[in-house]
């Protein structure tokens, strides 16, 4: 056996799965890096610090660009199928985890592009305990794809409204209360029909008020509709666990997971090949 | 057979359906006509474009108003039932996104109605995959009307409330607060309960801020009923409600989801294979 | 027959049913006296019209307590019970609509008090198709009375939580932020709590920010409690038009309304006496 | 029978327990006594106040904190396991009530820790009916056991969104536009997605207002998640959930809540009778 190849595939079981212990702690310590390299980018933000500290966590930042790229080339190196790791999604945030570091040589504010490795922190899921997290999640995703459709059509209507509140409004307060164009009604719009209310733009005339008025009753009101339509695929989804086959005979269409009869007519759900 | 009213008849299918691959086509080209014509009169709106692109922009918004006049001539002229057309909602809608660009050429300010045009982009139901979205579109349709009268009743405890306490805080604040009348309170009561709290005008006397913690903690709480409401119709409309199938004795059709005896006679409704 | 004992009789039809045509136009004509009412409140609040007209809308203002009083008079007059009219409920809500409007000849603050004639506004549900709404209102009310006792916990913890949250704060942010005392915090914490917002009061330094956030998402997440609390109470309370009885055989303790049988064993609900 | 031991035992009963007269008339009274040292802390913050009764107020307040201490003995000398008493968590929070007080004797500031009585207004559950309010307090907490992961998975995508939005915008807006340093923004993001909107901070360019507009929907949107998650285990937790019946023939001991037959064995879970 190449021992050469046996290391290689060593490397591959510790940085790729999680089921080792080593494989587990090379995870842990990735996360711990890679919240490291968000935190020093979110401090060198501050000014205070960047004052101060500026070439220092210009070193550190570098460090951590090449570590990740270390990490980039071991893991293109061990893998066996190294163009399909560098193709997948991991593989392609991967390597947008290092491009900005090398690019911040250049253009300083490409730094903050390192907040990408945000996305790399979804490994964490793995680092937990993986499947029930992912199981739920899967719960939460499938209730949104069976909402597909119903979210369209809220946000369409969303949007309809958004527009025509924000042309009302524009027409009705004009520029000398902030209204200043179309767009910026509609800004407007969306600020009060959300509930949010900054209060940067703010309707001054009595008629700009009652047309307010109503944009946050009704923003008030149909944050009912994405919730019902959630609320109601969630509990589709989680009942979902249940066993889909209909039964021959009174073709009841779910029942308990690993039922053999029907609870409603007390047949079998598979007859027997006799 | 009539040359001329075959190609009438062939245009027909093309303006006014969705099942050919001209008539599909007709309505993408036709949707991205009127967003366009959208976007035009919003950037108009836009003080720095107006100034610099006034004419240009004048003259495109007279084009498209031509565009849909002639939509409109022709699908008056290949309509079979011409009046029929020009008196349904769609036919109001298209002729309401032409007078508009006649009238703006008289008071500028008119142009703003030509955001009625949105209306039109109803139509791009049409064009995405028709059905699924609008069966959708039909299951929150009866949810809200289902959750109708529920609505009313909320509604009117919400203008009751706010009528209250908008007065409340006028006679307690009063105007050197900001709160010059009781509209203004009920406008500050709206603001307020619909938890959007612009900031505009806010409570200053201890009284007036714990009647404002009141309606707060008010509105935090009840926006529970519209979203309670809607919730519980949706799933009732989306569970397949009742078992529909005949008793065979007594021929009650429709029973309780899981059933296995009819509530009526008694009878199992479905016999045992034996 | 006692002719003017008749003519109470009638007099009494009319004021206090909704049977007849005179009492349901009595009661649309009391309505619209009663919005007048407070329409000529809240009018009189604005300042420029409480100086042009301050004496006519006191004039109307002293004809609606007037004919209000009249109104009063009459219903104690043909009611059977007077005494017993008068400490019910809408009695002692038809007095206080007079009241004010004679307090206000020697107060004039008095006047808004008049804003309670709102109440009287109740009555548009028996001129409205009566029954649908009040069941509905009905439905909501026992959602509210099933969830009293889960509410009751929810809005302790809450009080808890601001109460906690507005010390910590007035400790952090201090009167030189705007936190000039514990209540202040504590306000500050239901306006954030609740997602309002208004920005009177705006945390400054990092750790106040800090916590801030936690406030916010903790308002933002344990909405959820009401509304679920709320949801699952409705639903139970609309389903809740089913028979409860439990089946002697089986124990199945809810069913259509009109069962005989169980439909879940097939038992008679209720044997017959043989 | 020692007469010392005697009363410890009476003593215990009436400060621990709440089933006999003195034991609710004790508990009662100290609830009140908590409250009252809560409303002298908040008073005490208000400057007006603190400036005419600083001495007065401060006498109060070591008053309850003796009180407290008096308690806390009585407490520690007749239970039966004072140390086990003194580690509970009641026994830490009635200590943790002390300590402040005594610690304000030297550092002013030390005297809002007093807030934390508030934690011993949890015996408030003790002194209401009792088991209604702890069973509806179960179920909330169950439906949030039930919802943890799916809730930790929530919190963490909305920290995601949070992080990658704050940064978006300072990129975007700067510090010219109040957006000084990352966590400002993620600050800011937080403000926003909540729909809290305190508009201290603003966006001020177009592509902020952009990006502000998604980030508001997606506010608004995303609560649905929370509450739908929410209210499907609040109304899981609700449903007496499975059929709890030995099938006579397999024993198998729960099934589907309207199950006629076993679904294990197939034969009718409640014989007819015949």
């Amino acid at each position: 056996m190449d021992s050469n190849n046996d290391w290689r595939q060593r490397l591959y079981v510790m940085i790729f799965q999680t089921d080792t212990v080593a494989g587990r702690r090379f995870d842990r310590l990735l996360l711990l890096i890679i919240l490291a390299s968000l935190v020093i980018v979110i401090l060198d933000s501050i000014d205070e610090v960047h004052q101060n500290y500026a070439k220092v966590l210009a070193y550190i930042e570098w460090g951590f660009t090449l570590i990740f790229a270390i990490e980039y080339g071991l893991r293109l190196y061990c893998s066996p199928k190294p163009l399909r790791y560098a193709f997948s999604f991991y593989g392609l945030v991967d390597l947008l985890a290092i491009v900005p570091g090398i690019l911040a040589l250049y253009y300083s504010d490409a730094q903050y592009l390192l907040i990408i490795r945000i996305i790399r922190m979804l490994r964490i899921f793995r680092v937990l305990k993986l499947s029930p997290y992912l199981k739920q999640a899967n719960y939460l995703m499938s209730a949104l794809r069976g909402s597909k459709q119903k979210i369209v059509v809220f946000l369409v209507s969303v949007c309809t409204l958004v527009t025509v509140f924000g042309t009302l409004m524009y027409v009705i307060e004009g520029p000398e209360h902030g209204f200043t164009s179309i767009p910026k009604g509609i800004y407007w719009a969306i600020v009060t029909l959300t509930t949010v209310g900054f209060g940067d733009i703010v309707p001054k005339t009595p008629l700009g008020q009652v047309i307010s008025s109503l944009v946050m009753i009704t923003g008030y009101s149909i944050i009912a509709v994405p919730t019902g339509i959630f609320t109601a695929e969630l509990a589709n989804a989680m009942r979902g666990d249940q066993l889909q086959h209909d039964c021959p005979v009174c073709k009841k269409s779910s029942h308990e997971p690993n039922a053999a009869f029907c609870s409603r007519c007390g047949n079998g759900l598979y007859s027997k090949v006799e």
